[in-house]
């Protein structure tokens, strides 16, 4: 039988402790007690600056609270399951240390607002930290881009040879997507930042509250201006999550691909010893384990947004107690988002690439058949002539075992008496690569100028 | 067999029709036929311009698909499955209409960018109208709250009567919800308003195309610069479905509410029978058909979400055939989106509330319990030991039927002898609400706050 | 920097800390410590009893994993993140503990049909449990469906009076679905009760093992009869997790009318004190907590299911470290799904059903409607018609506060001469629901049946 | 402004053509009409058989029925949106054939219970022929892996080459999978063939049906025994939906292996012609569209499970409007899962494959260093020594460029006098995999039993 509970005036019998167990959150909000302290700590000075609390009682509050926080950081706070939650457990410690005029902490509060206000400092506070993390990650790839603007790869489509591309430019293709993860993460903060202490249970508080100064106390910029939406709302928390997803999607297509370069078939990328791992069985296993773990986790990540989801469907407002089940996936989102873009930077860091390699598959890989193509519609062939032409010369490479760059003059000439010996340059797969200056196209030059713009965002 | 592909030059065998079917796309993608042909005379004016094209061809293709167009708005244009998809439709109607000349609109493109561009036109197109929608309902709730800035309903969380607040208050806790909606919405738009044109395959193209003019042509604000991530993202999908998917969780909320509170036990709104259906068996049924679709909905929607993210999940760069099935949950949660959001202004609007069922129940649910205490606290009982104290009248008072409100002055006095005449006006429902004024609160003043700002951002 | 690991040998660089601490898993797989240890035993049995290993060396190693399972049983065994996983653990204590004769126990595996094999002696070894707290629901059910045979209350179709029912009509309506879902969980036993141990790495040993024994060892009655399918199949998880979806989704039902049954409005139910919390500012609240949490976590379940499929959607064969997400997601299930359902039985034996207050609401309600129809079609009107005359006599009946009990005869006659005093008999809400006798109605005694063979079916 | 409703009694205003529109369900419904009429036709039978109808009146209905079964199947019926649904379609167009006597077709049943047993019957008539095509796949892969026993091919985890394995053992595992995809579609089988009809609106009637002769009509097996639970019952669905994903999710992986198979890299596959398609753009392309397309449903059909679990949360019994998003979802899963089984069964069919450059690749990976671990084990080495000792060989190998094969018997018997030449044997692929004959093994024994067991499955 658990201990009687702050709340239990109107209460005869009490749950048994396994039942108070299964709704208790104190095992995992306690990641919030930082903000709850911090929360606590701005109410109590707006209630002193209001005179709702005389300055006496605010002060031993304020002074409490200063104490707790000192001891939370030093690792000695301890909480228990019979005070069900954070908000309950750091108030009876309070009680505890400071007497019963901790109860007036209260005032004018709830545990909705509260928890709300915890609960938005958190991710507030998580926030800059990913994006901090990504923004990393994105200096990482425009350096690596620098130092591979020449080097020539395969660029498939359909996982199939397609056309030659910069390893620079395919690099910077990932920038690209992470710079609108930074965005999405920076536009979350607007429906983060804003505070619901004030809102009470659900409909405001009679005392005259400043939600003004204790916004201010908080850092917020923004105030909720309907307290039914203040307790209830997590949308922050759902745009979170969806970020997180679109995010780990973005990791999860980098890591597939390393997953295959780093293959024996394939073997154009090294990974470093310190991020792969070794067989309990197999001696010569040299596995992309980070690689492997980053993707598969994209399927958690995108579990946890589903799970909230879920939960929020046709609840009635104000606050409901599926509420609570916010948390954890909220947690766990940030607990596996920071460390994977830790390791995938430091993963893609340590990446040795094989050039010569890549290289050599553009050459016998039929991919400068659009070159022939596009030549040939410059010699004012449809291009769809043109592209059926090409076909059948690859057909008949494919069966003689020739690539396009082994037909002769002569060949060319039947198929066209406008094809110049400059056809042969342009099966080059360095000059396709080149040649390919359209705005945003791999060419070396816009390759360049993408690594260029990128340094200027990042230095903002 | 289906006919020779426009794509067949290399190929030796073809595929049996029902295998053409399952690959094809034109069942769903002709929804973008307006955007294909839109897409390609932006594009050809752009070779016209650039001079890849000359004058002469140009025209001719230009007035091929400006015909297109019409015919297409007249509901002429047919097509088939041997043709795949929107844009090999397009092209062969094309070359029927104007010959082999046609063949040279596809110069400087590939069906990668060019489904790219469709796609984001598509979405571009359609967010505008699903905020008109949005605003539509919140003009509506403006409204709808004031007329009810002083009807008296029980405030809840937990389904349990909380605190009573005003319904104006709670209409406009869903305003709220939905100006996030909108602005999610509004956010999404950075991310659709690129142009993806020009990146051809996956590497931009050797022609001198530009890309500006395009962008311009079609109204776009910016254009992808890497090609690679331009033809493989889809980013701005995942952001429509998410907000999407936010938006329905928000209805979802109000329609339980909606079908609860017609219950015969709530009785507090009843809809218009044009939002309502009956029974094939029980003649006295009147079900709220349409709230209820309307929350189903939402995991339609979800499940598009989940869907696309799944898809997207550990895919290489570039283009992959599996990127085909973007399209599909798009367009079915733009078909649901806008009559939901129509059908649930139309509901709304025409909700009879019964206010005096409300207010009544206000009366007898002990909802001004916290005002007891609050008025405790302020003769300087700590809130704790207030709520206690108020707790064990709850208790009494459910005991013995009577009400806070039933208590005589002279057991009042044995609470507390601070306690005066005054406390029976606080205890009165109007009074509790009017009194909640803190910022955001559902005191009277701070509703009718909320609504002119309302006013204002809606006219914006 | 970390310790050089067991599969080390080709290794020259090693991992920081942290990044062996992202791919580590025994901060969660050491809930599987019973199942491997237990696994380890019968496989050196094997091993001894094949004579691959010498009996010395099997009795060594037997005794040492005996010693390391009652040190694990007393709460003694320490685990380190330097060792990664269980295995690596478990094997890294067994030699300090007999030295290195203690690396002949993976003589014929791999971690990946080890692992394999913990899990599913750890499903395998939940299962039952979870039918167990079921069944357990279920023989609640029954005994308070027999209390309430004859109890009448409305029943619902969007949430609208539809027809008077019994209460344990109601009650036995869950009974039936958790009936559906022990047999679901009995069928996941097909696909969870099959042996992976001897796979090896992927391919099956060129040791002369015997699988059946170590079956048999181990109570398994199957045995996967392909390398490749047994360490990378996770079928019996994914079945699990959307078993215990549908479970999730089925107690959410019943939570969610408990929710609605225990509010002012409806007031049908009344849950223990033990089963309801307080609110920390409103003294009167009595919030249906529980039912609220285990209705939420549904989304939290739904979410590992949805985590999972997506992250071994488009895993190549065989093992992948991907595969290292289907543990937590899975014991957080079990950690939600035995509580839950433990709370769940406790809160609706202790529930107090407000018996007047039901039947009294389908006095006012029109639920009888249907009964009236029904009547005129026994007259010989079609039942088509007769719907819409009773749909008029309800509409009448709303607008002058009359019940259809309330016509008088001669009323009736004008509607019907065939309309007898028998009439008002069968408009009676008792009558109506005994009447419905019809197979799986909510006649009395088509509810006594269901409960005497739901009886039966327990005592199996 | 649309007709008077079918229900319309008691209502007054009515509804908008559009409001309408989003609340009808004829246009998907409509697939359900044979089944619908089928059940119509059982019903009407029953009527009659129970004289609940007479003989005269129940054979007009029944001639008239069977004259709509014939329309439909000549593709003669036409359904409007104005009759919402296809019972109310079918009715309506009964009444215009047979006059108001089609109206005592509904006695007795409701659309509740009506739509749950067309929804039944369709599932029911689906599930034997997804297994079918399911089993047509089996077929495909036994005779392809017999084919193929002896093909050597390197076995991976990883994705890294691990061991060598027979392709005949890698086809084995897809029908291990598809063998349980099957058990599950036939374990779905159980709660689908259980009649609903009978449970009317929700809680039976008063008719004196008779159940078991409409079951026994339908091909029934089983009859709902609570009439709540059987027109609020979706569990058929749900399982049917998490099956599918399931089943997808193989497919999946299947298919992610052929599309890295076919790519120039692996280049271990070669699809047919027919199975693959080409570029607008690059000539030379051949694409494995269908497996890319087939893996890229599975996150549709996920989708779809999604979507219906999230609908079904916290539905209050019985029937409520929400379900009826529980069809075209599963709908989408048939017109999905059908085409894909077949183009997955014609696709692997037509594969060519590579198989001197997979034997090839085995030969140069050191995938035979668990042979020499496991050789050194047997002589007497514990085997974590021995995997220390060839990691190192391996790390030697990659340095210099020699495989394990090319180790001198001087450099062996430093590493252990014990070594002799029969190790050269050992390491050889062919014998590597032949030797790996534990059971499920890929040692061709092995292999070779998992067919014939196959075959023998297969003919039941």
């Amino acid at each position: 039988m658990s201990t009687k509970k702050l709340w239990g005036g109107r209460f005869q019998a009490q749950a048994e402790a396994w039942v108070d167990e299964f709704g208790a959150s104190i095992s995992f909000d306690q990641l919030m007690a930082d903000e709850d302290i911090e929360g606590s700590l701005a109410h109590v000075k707006m209630l002193k600056k209001t005179k709702i609390l005389s300055e006496v009682d605010s002060n031993k509050i304020i002074a409490g609270l200063e104490e707790l926080q000192q001891e939370l950081h030093d690792g000695k706070l301890e909480f228990t399951v019979e005070n069900e939650d954070i908000h309950m457990n750091i108030e009876s410690i309070l009680t505890e240390k400071i007497g019963p005029v901790a109860g007036k902490l209260h005032t004018g509060r709830s545990r909705n607002d509260q928890v709300a206000t915890d609960f938005h400092l958190y991710v507030k506070n998580r926030l800059p930290k990913i994006i901090e993390e990504i923004k990393t990650i994105q200096k990482t790839l425009v350096t690596l881009a620098e130092d591979n603007v020449e080097t020539i790869m395969p660029g498939y489509t359909h996982l199939q040879h397609a056309q030659p591309i910069s390893y620079g430019h395919y690099l910077m293709a990932y920038y690209a997507m992470l710079k609108r993860d930074v965005e999405r993460f920076e536009f979350n903060m607007k429906h983060t930042d804003i505070l619901p202490l004030g809102a009470a249970a659900l409909a405001g508080t009679t005392f005259p509250i400043d939600r003004e100064f204790t916004a201010q106390e908080l850092g917020f910029g923004d105030i909720y201006t309907n307290s039914l939406d203040a307790v209830s709302d997590r949308d922050f928390v759902l745009e979170f999550l969806s970020n997180a997803s679109i995010l780990m999607m973005h990791l999860s297509r980098f890591c597939e691909e390393i997953s295959m370069w780093v293959s024996y078939e394939f073997n154009y990328l090294e990974l470093s010893d310190q991020y792969t791992t070794g067989s309990s069985i197999m001696p010569q296993k040299k596995n992309p384990d980070m690689a492997e773990l980053i993707r598969g986790k994209s399927g958690r990540v995108y579990g946890h947004l589903m799970g909230l989801l879920s939960t929020m469907k046709s609840l009635p407002l104000a606050y409901n107690k599926d509420l609570q089940e916010d948390k954890e996936g909220t947690f766990d989102t940030v607990k596996t988002l920071l460390p994977a873009l830790r390791v995938f930077n430091g993963m893609i860091s340590t990446i040795k690439v094989h050039k010569e390699r890549m290289y050599h598959a553009t050459e016998n890989d039929f991919s400068n058949a659009t070159e022939l193509a596009d030549y040939l519609a410059t010699k004012g062939i449809p291009f769809r002539e043109a592209h059926g032409i090409v076909g059948q010369l690859v057909l008949k490479g494919i069966e003689t075992h020739h690539n396009l760059q082994d037909i002769t003059m002569k060949e060319f000439k039947q198929i066209s008496p406008l094809i110049e010996d400059d056809v042969y340059n342009m099966l080059k797969p360095e000059v396709a690569v080149e040649r390919r200056n359209s705005l945003g196209g791999t060419g070396f030059k816009q390759v360049q100028m993408q690594i260029e713009q990128a340094k200027v965002d990042l230095a903002k």
